[in-house]
């Protein structure tokens, strides 16, 4: 169970503002294109962090990881969190490519590192694209130079472009909130949904934030607020080789008071992320959000949620807005966690389906109706089809988001040939 | 890891013949049309087994189990696995109905005891169809009668035909070998496709075999038969609320020193029947199997071998003719299975794609040919996709079936509306 609860109080502290990672103070970024796309699309970029900057990491749970996982989870161990630069290439995954993987990770962190000014400990690296294919480190090499004379204040959107591969948005976000009479702030950026695009292995985040705080603390916050969110997503249940999440805190220290106010704050970048991620998902034309009370834990909570989030049959439902209780029910069965199916209540949006483990009389052509206005799109402050399931008296609760199942999916995927 | 390894040489003392569920001797078996199903097709079965018949059950490990299944499980336990006979409705799964379905259940077996004069913890039934419908049970109760007088030792098809719900084909089997100077009759048939049907929750299974054994070492072998069959196979990720596999056991008993040879005859009809589910699932044009060798265990290696059954990249790759062993490492790593990526192998068919953890240049059109060759169906005899995996030096091997992934599944079960 998560320690902390984030209130809709704390979060609702927290406004949006343009910039994305370059948001706070002293965080600069630049996206160029160096030419390892064949598209010609931005396939190179940086995030420089302000001097005294920690980052804490969240890799894949893959035993397949790329060479630049390996390297960034090593350095973060090793500098005990202080890191000051990100670079990420676009175009190759840097995945099952052997030896010479590493390899170049590591000399273009090394390159990076000698033009930035920097101990090569403190600059990391981070890869996205076709697995097996090895990067071409020449064209990455003399991009270095244009991509470091391009850094400036207000290069988060240039790099949240530079970042992406078949992603049909980019995925940028940033907050800001008084605390302690200062103004803090919080940008984000993303890619990728899983591991739903044809052989682009990855999701990346990035979050930046102009507070200075202890790396463990900094630590413990990432990884609860990465359970909430990119850890709550799934499009097609495909754990990429490269996922990875890197957050980095630099500036002012906050003061201990504000902690839970700044997790609200992350939390919220992330979500907004994360969704933006699972919206994004090849074929998908709605969010479907998934939300579960009443179990013993947060995690059970979590679990059951996103259970029923990847299920196949509960997909295609959404997709054929039909208001399958049955599929919903079932899922959370298998989810592994236990509770009581006699005490089992759902909503499909204001819709009751269920309760006390028993279907209920409802108005099935309504129901249908609003899924269809989120399918179709009539809503467009709201493409969200909303499932709540209650799954006893417990105090444990959890949202999952992912997408719907839709025949394009299959095509794009089937279709693409490597 | 399963204690016994079941030879090649072993299974091929079996050869098929026909008669399915009712080739052993003694079984007697029966199909009819009840009128529970609005199509008018057959919907109400019964098999009765030899007098000393003892039977071994394995149920869904779902939370949300329907009515039947807590009555079969109960039973089982409480007889000590002496078991005569078992009803199956299909048309309605007799899930999430409460009391109601309970009291169905036990009614339906209450009658049929009667007619057959059997004490009543000696019937079981199953149930397959739409969840949170209730049985017409008025219907089923004035089945009953026909259906008994219908009891023949040659009602194995007809059986096979009253259990189906959306499969598009029966899936029964039967095979003999000499063993001990005597024949020895297994025979099986089977339903659904897990729950990969719309609303139809069921995989069910029911095996016959004219021994006597002991119910320990019967329910032991069942045990690991069904590990190495129907719990291998994977087709949407849905399990349901109604899995039930019953065998059956009844006849001379069987020197012990020919078990190794049962176990062999009893794997080869629960995978024939499991295989011919993952054929028979929605939208599917292949069989889909992975064979994984070199892990720490037969356990693990069936893991990474589902794993790579179940991504929905691997199936749509499959479906698409693409070679993309990316999509097969990549599943492979996050089956929560330990193994060595630099030892990774990777065979498709007869082409190696990849070796020691790193791509090989390999015959990408041969190899696009190989698998469209069966999806197209142009090798009637071999409609079976192999990918086989190295995954080190271990002596786990394991097999799973799947099926690949078509856009006809998708609108399948988006535009089916309950």
């Amino acid at each position: 169970m998560s320690p902390k609860v984030v209130s809709s109080e704390l979060a609702s502290l927290w406004r949006p503002i343009s910039g994305g990672l370059t948001a706070p103070l002293g965080f600069q970024a630049a996206g160029i294109t160096a030419g390892l796309k064949d598209s010609g699309k931005p396939d190179l970029a940086l995030l420089l962090a302000p001097e005294g900057a920690i980052c804490a990491g969240t890799f894949t749970t893959s035993l397949v990881r790329a060479a630049c996982v390996e390297l960034c989870a090593d350095r973060l161990k090793a500098t005990d969190g202080i890191a000051r630069a990100v670079l990420t290439n676009s175009g190759q995954a840097n995945a099952c490519t052997g030896d010479r993987g590493m390899q170049d990770s590591l000399q273009a962190t090394q390159r990076l590192a000698e033009q930035l000014g920097l101990p090569v400990e403190q600059v990391l690296i981070c890869s996205t694209g076709v697995i097996g294919v090895p990067i071409p480190i020449d064209t990455l090499l003399a991009g270095l130079n244009p991509l470091v004379e391009a850094l400036n204040d207000e290069g988060g959107a240039q790099a949240a472009k530079a970042i992406l591969t078949t992603d049909l948005v980019e995925k940028q976000v940033a907050v800001e909130a008084e605390l302690g009479g200062r103004c803090v702030r919080i940008g984000g950026m993303a890619k990728g949904s899983g591991m739903i695009h044809p052989d682009m292995a990855t999701m990346l985040g990035f979050l930046s934030c102009d507070v200075g705080i202890s790396v463990d603390v900094w630590q413990a916050m990432v990884k609860r607020v990465v359970d909430r969110s990119f850890n709550a997503i799934t499009v097609d249940g495909d754990t990429s080789t490269n996922d990875s999440l890197l957050a980095f805190a630099a500036g002012e220290p906050l003061e201990l008071e504000h902690l839970d106010a700044l997790e609200a704050g992350l939390t919220a970048v992330a979500q907004h992320l994360a969704k933006a991620i699972a919206r994004d998902g090849e074929g998908a034309t709605c969010l479907l959000e998934v939300q579960v009370d009443g179990a013993h834990s947060d995690a059970d909570a979590r679990r059951i949620a996103r259970t029923v989030c990847g299920s196949s049959l509960v997909k295609t439902a959404v997709h054929g807005r039909d208001p399958n209780w049955g599929r919903i029910v079932a899922a959370a069965g298998r989810a592994g966690v236990a509770f009581d199916p006699a005490a089992v209540a759902l909503w499909l949006g204001p819709h009751q389906l269920m309760e006390f483990g028993e279907p209920l009389p409802f108005d099935r052509l309504a129901a249908s109706r609003y899924m269809q206005e989120r399918v179709d799109g009539a809503y467009l402050s709201d493409d969200t089809a909303r499932i709540r399931l209650l799954v006893g008296a417990g105090i444990g609760a959890g949202i999952a988001w992912g997408c719907d199942l839709s025949d394009q999916y299959v095509r794009i995927n089937a279709d693409y040939t490597t």
